[in-house]
């Protein structure tokens, strides 16, 4: 005995979606939550798998049962399929349990025939939308069941409109329509050689048999196989009744939102057309009215549906978005979702609900989409305003997203202008072919930073988001021209110094001009809703931090330590470089003990400033990473200086200097930097380096806490692939770290511990844990490593293209590789606590601030996330989603 | 009841090396052997801990035990212990069960007293030697065992010797010697507080103490840290009594081999002096005999030597290295063991001692180290000459050991000329700052290459490898200047074009002028050791080939197919790099194409010899690996060329080419082109030029089909690090290649797979091996990625460094590194069989070649190793030996 193959809407719920497609599932759950649904039926799911497993068979019986569910839709409806007088006309849509596109399309009007159609006249008193609606079925039907070129039919109407001379399809006159559908009739017969089934119970079998059959046809296929759906599956069938909001004036049809979706306000939202159908509202033919003036024209309608609506929210805990016809003074609900809100408003929304008494806290929480969230902390350009802009054509091109936010400014060209124009109260671009570190102080002052060379990992990419500055990098089509002081366009505008440009960081795009600006919202209901989250969440949220400044804003923005101190940005600033540059090119320890000498009072200030600012928080230092030849000028530059000075042969005290420059700049020039002489590396062939540092920490450390302040150091070891590196570093620091504390007569809790950054770390974690007593994922160096890519040129040469072509997922660069770098971080903590089960895991990498990778840190049992200031926010919204799906799975999992 | 502590010789035997150390296990062997062994005793390892537990206490009863044994020694020696007139001196010796260096020195002589001392001077005649022997016996006992400075002993024989006007102890007087060993007796007295110990049993009592306190001293302990050697294993004490050779004209003492180290002939050799100690032979102030002398000399000893070493060689089946010494007419073993021998003698002995019946093959096989193999396969300069032109300070300098062999000729700066040269007949060195694909043509004709600047994966290094031809790399101390044409040395030498240098690739050596050689050794002995090797491996070996050459060359040294053949290395070549530039600077898909038409042809033939060469073996075919630019000019060269031609403001025709090309290669240049655009993500992104090279090799393979050839190609897709790469890439090329074979209506056995060199690809094996035949191990990237480290960097810059410092145990790249990268490949093994069961398996990274590395590829399970030609030898050995090694292992559990 077979199963219940058809079931009505008001048979089923929205439990039942494995069975009846999610949308048969969610029409059937409105049913029956009382709403003025129009009724119809849907067969199910496995109905279509038995008849594609018998060889595309309808199932006997099938048509008997679905007639006489459609028998009680007819009465429900008050009309019947097929009469002559009073049609009951009805849609065919497809619905599998998942959400699939390129499956088949919706058919409307189904049940209309030449009979039906002069019913359907004298009930619109509308021949011209009885004809035009037939004409659209026909269509419909002819190509997507009958799979007639839908060229042929479009052909036929082109001919008609070009006889009558007009443009549009809605211009047609009634008798051209009236010829079009005898046309396509013929068509129809011609084709197929059988003639147009005018037997609506003929059309249905069709219709249906053509939902099932789409199961199965490539692009629904290919569409599975790479979302790894099951191909047995199957789809459902939705056979429901349709309605028409254009049947004279006690007729209408609308859309609106149960709140505001821009502002979030709790007022009900949206507009309407009476004797109108759904199309005309979008359309902007006729001028649609707000809903508030329903309740003047239709008030019993209006009260009605404002108390639909009022259910439908408290329903589904969210803000609703509605489709609603009304035919002949009755209410139908064609459709209902969560509706689509503004950032801002979805935060309001959230926390105005918790107040209502509507949602719980944790429901609110869920209710805001962490990735949001970040656009909100920075200023961002007016949409509107944008839109303005590029229909002016002030769009002059676009580089990477290297650095979120919007600014304006004047250009510049020479830092060192730049930072006196800067300190001048001057807002200013710069402009560069691409930074180094000599160009900081120009980037101090500025307003943003564009480039037209680097990738997102560039220098000034880097720095600038470290400054949470915006800056578009590597914008390649722009051609700078430094002598001249020119920004060229790909069309050939030329900007010179002291132009007014805009960019956009989180979009990469550049204007001509200033585009206004709108402000972050650091408002309360966010605060609120990041409160909230905090009670839910388990995950610490610390911040990538590495001056006093970037601390303060962490603490601000609600970090509770700081996961990442990268020593070697204290090293960029103006007036140490030169020290630094120093040091690398001293030819003995010697001369680099002299100048970390006098590097090492800077170094104890930050440190005393970030550890006293911390007051007692976690702070994590990592000892000096980037390969040495960072900090020195640019080769190529350097090189086309010494051959320049060479062929003019003049200067030559000049010449040998920057002779002896390049050949030390070669000297540590390396083919593949990113593997080469950096991190502990570094560290363990010029030992004095870490020692400098760690005796900077320390100093700061005892000294604070002499005075009464808490502070609680980790040292960070980059770059660790095996454990005697660690094991060497360690000891050899650990041995300076209790010199400092003996001479300073002070003990500091401290702990020493590593990246895992390195492949080979994570393979061999059980050997490195018992050197360390925290590991910190290190997941930008770990992608890159895990993937081969280096990120400077895999972005710009080729990963794009994999992400939009699919053969990736997404940039493992921005949201973190599950499979198979997370697979590693699984390795290597299961490894790490076999032999430390206490052991303190993190993340420091950018994904520490990324929605998904946050919730995968929660699941794989990390004890915080470190990401930057302005990303903290996210984390701890998505560190609370992420308890939150987490006991979702454990009160589904008990079903 | 406590064990047994203290063993006679005769008591124990080899398997007993836990408890009697590794000393003393032999020692009582050869005893039991029946061989004229000194007597002695044992005091076992377990007796040591048993001191140290009970806080250097020696065990009650111990020493009653020691002097129950030392009555059997004495009787066995015929001398008494402490006796004056016919004295036993014995010598007191750690021995651990593992070997252990860094423990406490031997001591000699021990149970010299004032009163033995006399009995010594009349048994010896020797008043000198009695003195000298006591005086050395004080020396030491003083020190190590009584820890007292060394150099207060040397003072007071230096101010002895100073007063006599000697250099040498050997000269100083009897008197001065009496002198000293009265010195010696007071400083011992003075220092300790006690006379010297005259009681010989006192003497040994404070010994044994010595010994067993002696392995917790620091550097012993750090030590058994480092090796990971329990701590619990204790030493065992070997108390032995002394023989000596310098008693007359019916003692004698000499070394000998029972057959020839440097030949392998089967004759006895060796050399030996009468009435002389084992320091005289070896000091060389009498001429040692030849040990034939012996038998007209002592005929009885003689004989019953050569009995003995007979027997020896019999037992351990191996060459033995032998001491012997003759007192008064008796003959004593002082030692026995394996001796070293040069590979070339290695080889014969294995195979004669086959021959013999003496060993089993398996046995022979085991006898050859395949470590040594290499050099054996190259000519190499004869070490006499090399020592001869080093003591001649011709030694110039050296760089990387980049590709071995040895190589003299003129020096050669110009490819160019070079190649002239070489057409020739000259023989030339090729001499550049570094080379690039331009230079190939003048690589070919020379005998070797020597460049100063570049890494083991540089262009000259890898080319030359691939060629078998001679290459120091990256020479950095020699300055070259392409201008003046001189190679100039540190120390100022300038060697111009034309002088006759020779380099050694094995070593990296740099020599003035040349050097004569030896042929290489593919003699028949190797020969028949490689086949019985062939009858006991499980692996296959297969060759890196990349021209038809290499492919004879793999089949002449035994290879069973190609496990890697790189194609882009057909690209290098002089007539085809044009075409490959003109491609890569065509801006379209078009363009392109016609590029790639042209090289068609090319690697068409390429297949079609090679596929013929190896006639059914089959050969795998990476597609072009990388990064485009490594075809174009070196980039530096180019600015430079392009600045002189700006700043000098002539030749704009020249200056604008110039300035196109440069700024191709600033496109397609890289931060890290190891992690860039290469691989199958070039393939993925220009898929014509996949497409071609599928063509060539189908094309070619069906042709010689249908001549009747077999071919197995198999084609492999570089670089892949998710499944999508290769599943898009084995579609498309899939396609090509059936068309091909539609084209030329055959059908070709062939198969897809992928190299394993990303770290992801391990890690997501389950998902690749769904759409991969098989895996090839890249263990050179693997490493790379898995370590973190750019190989042309690190060993210049750090890993070196690490290897000596003992933070990696061995340089990654050149031994597969177990630990870390093999965990990465078992984990790709597991996940791939558990999709794929029969997936074949092999490797062909550099260490598919090394003899460590193939063993562990024999262990995880892989069906093949592929390696450089003249590696493939050694992987045949050594792939034997995995073999035999487990069978020694299931042996060993068996028990």
């Amino acid at each position: 005995m077979a199963e219940k193959r058809v079931w009505l809407f008001k048979e089923g719920n929205a439990s039942m979606r494995n069975l009846l497609g999610g949308k048969g599932a969610n029409l059937a759950e409105m049913t029956n939550a009382g709403l003025p649904v129009p009724p119809g039926l849907t067969i199910t799911s496995d109905t279509c798998m038995e008849y594609i497993k018998a060889g595309h068979k309808m199932p006997k019986g099938l048509m008997d049962d679905v007639r006489k569910a459609l028998s009680v839709v007819e009465t429900e409806a008050g009309k019947k399929f097929g009469d002559a007088t009073n049609p009951l006309l009805v849609s065919v849509r497809s619905g599998a349990r998942l959400s699939m596109p390129g499956m088949m399309e919706t058919i409307l009007n189904l049940g209309l025939n030449d009979d039906t159609l002069h019913g359907m006249v004298k009930l619109t008193k509308n021949e011209r939308f009885a004809y035009d609606s037939y004409r659209r079925f026909l269509t419909m039907f002819g190509s997507v069941v009958l799979h007639i070129d839908r060229d042929k039919f479009e052909h036929i109407l082109d001919a008609i409109k070009g006889r009558e001379g007009v443009r549009l399809d809605n211009d047609v006159s009634v008798e051209g329509l009236k010829e079009a559908v005898e046309s396509y009739k013929k068509l129809i017969a011609d084709e197929t050689g059988n003639p147009f089934p005018q037997d609506p119970m003929d059309q249905l079998l069709l219709a249906i048999e053509a939902v099932f059959k789409s199961w199965n046809i490539p692009r629904a296929i290919a569409y599975r196989n790479h979302y790894k759906i099951p191909h047995e599956y199957g789809t459902a069938v939705n056979v429901q009744s349709m309605v028409f909001g254009n049947m004279g004036n006690t007729s209408a049809t609308g859309v609106s939102f149960t709140r505001n979706p821009s502002t979030g306000e709790n007022v009900f939202y949206g507009e309407y057309l009476t004797n109108a159908q759904g199309e005309d509202v979008v359309a902007g033919i006729r001028t649609p009215q707000p809903i508030a003036r329903l309740s003047e024209e239709m008030p019993e309608i209006y009260n009605q549906y404002v108390d639909i609506a009022q259910k439908l929210e408290q329903h589904y805990k969210d803000i609703q978005d509605m489709e609603f016809t009304v035919e002949r003074g009755k209410l139908y609900i064609l459709q209902t979702r969560s509706g689509k809100r503004t950032s801002r408003a979805g935060i309001k929304i959230a926390v105005d609900m918790h107040k209502e008494g509507l949602i719980s806290r944790e429901r609110a929480v869920e209710l805001v989409d962490p990735s949001q969230l970040y656009q909100l902390l920075l200023p961002s350009f007016d949409d509107a305003a944008k839109k303005v802009a590029k229909d002016e054509g002030k769009l002059l091109g676009s580089g990477l997203n290297a650095s979120p936010g919007a600014a304006t400014g004047a250009i510049v060209f020479d830092p060192a202008e730049a930072a006196e124009m800067g300190e001048a109260g001057k807002k200013i671009i710069l402009v560069r072919i691409e930074t180094c570190p000599d160009d900081i102080h120009g980037m101090i002052p500025s307003q943003g930073v564009l480039t037209s060379r680097g990738g997102m990992t560039s220098h000034a990419a880097v720095v600038a988001r470290g400054m949470g500055k915006p800056c578009v990098a590597g914008a390649e089509t722009i051609r700078i021209d430094l002598e001249k002081e020119t920004l060229t366009t790909p069309d050939g505008q030329v900007f010179k110094k002291g132009a007014i440009i805009s960019i956009d960081g989180g979009t990469g795009e550049i204007f001509a001009g200033s585009i206004s600006t709108v402000p972050p919202a650091v408002g309360g209901d966010l605060e609120t809703i990041l409160e909230w989250a905090d009670d839910i969440k388990r995950l610490d949220v610390r911040a990538n931090a590495d001056t006093p400044e970037d601390a303060k804003k962490a603490i601000e923005l609600g970090a509770r330590g700081i996961g990442l101190c990268r020593t070697e940005h204290m090293f960029m600033a103006q007036e140490r470089l030169p020290v630094v540059q120093e040091m690398i090119l001293a030819g003995s320890e010697e001369g680099r003990r002299n100048a970390l000498a006098k590097l090492l009072p800077f170094q104890y200030q930050d440190f005393y400033e970030m550890f006293k600012t911390m007051g007692g928080l976690p702070v994590t230092v990592r000892l000096l990473d980037p390969p040495l030849h960072e900090f020195l000028p640019n080769h190529d530059e350097l090189l086309a200086e010494v051959i320049e000075l060479r062929v003019r042969g003049h200067k030559a005290d000049l010449l040998a200097e920057k002779e002896v420059l390049l050949a030390k700049v070669e000297e540590l020039r390396e083919s593949n930097p990113m593997m080469g002489l950096r991190g502990c590396r570094l560290g363990l062939t010029f030992p004095e380096i870490n020692e400098m540092q760690v005796r900077a920490i320390f100093e700061a450390s005892c000294d604070l806490k002499k005075e009464g302040v808490d502070v609680k150091p980790e040292v960070m070891i980059p770059l660790v692939g095996h454990v005697n590196e660690l094991k060497a570093a360690r000891e050899q620091l650990e041995a300076v770290a209790q010199q400092v504390m003996d001479e300073k007569g002070i003990q500091v809790d401290y702990a020493f511990g590593t990246m895992i950054e390195i492949p080979r770390a994570a393979l061999t974690a059980e050997k490195i844990a018992e050197y360390a007593q925290f590991f910190s994922f290190g997941t930008n160096d770990l992608t890159q490593m895990t993937f081969g890519y280096s990120r400077d040129d895999a972005e710009g040469k080729f990963l794009n293209s994999y992400v939009s072509r699919g053969i990736l997922e997404s940039n493992p660069f921005e949201t973190l590789d599950q499979e198979g770098v997370g697979s590693l971080m699984k390795i290597a903590i299961e490894k790490g606590r076999s032999v430390r089960p206490d052991i303190k895991l993190g993340i420091c990498g950018e994904h520490g601030g990324e929605a998904r990778s946050v919730k995968f840190c929660h699941r794989i049992g990390l004890k915080y996330v470190s990401c930057s200031p302005y990303r903290v926010p996210i984390a701890r919204l998505a560190a609370a989603h992420a308890v939150l799906e987490e006991r979702a799975a454990g009160e589904h999992s008990t079903h």
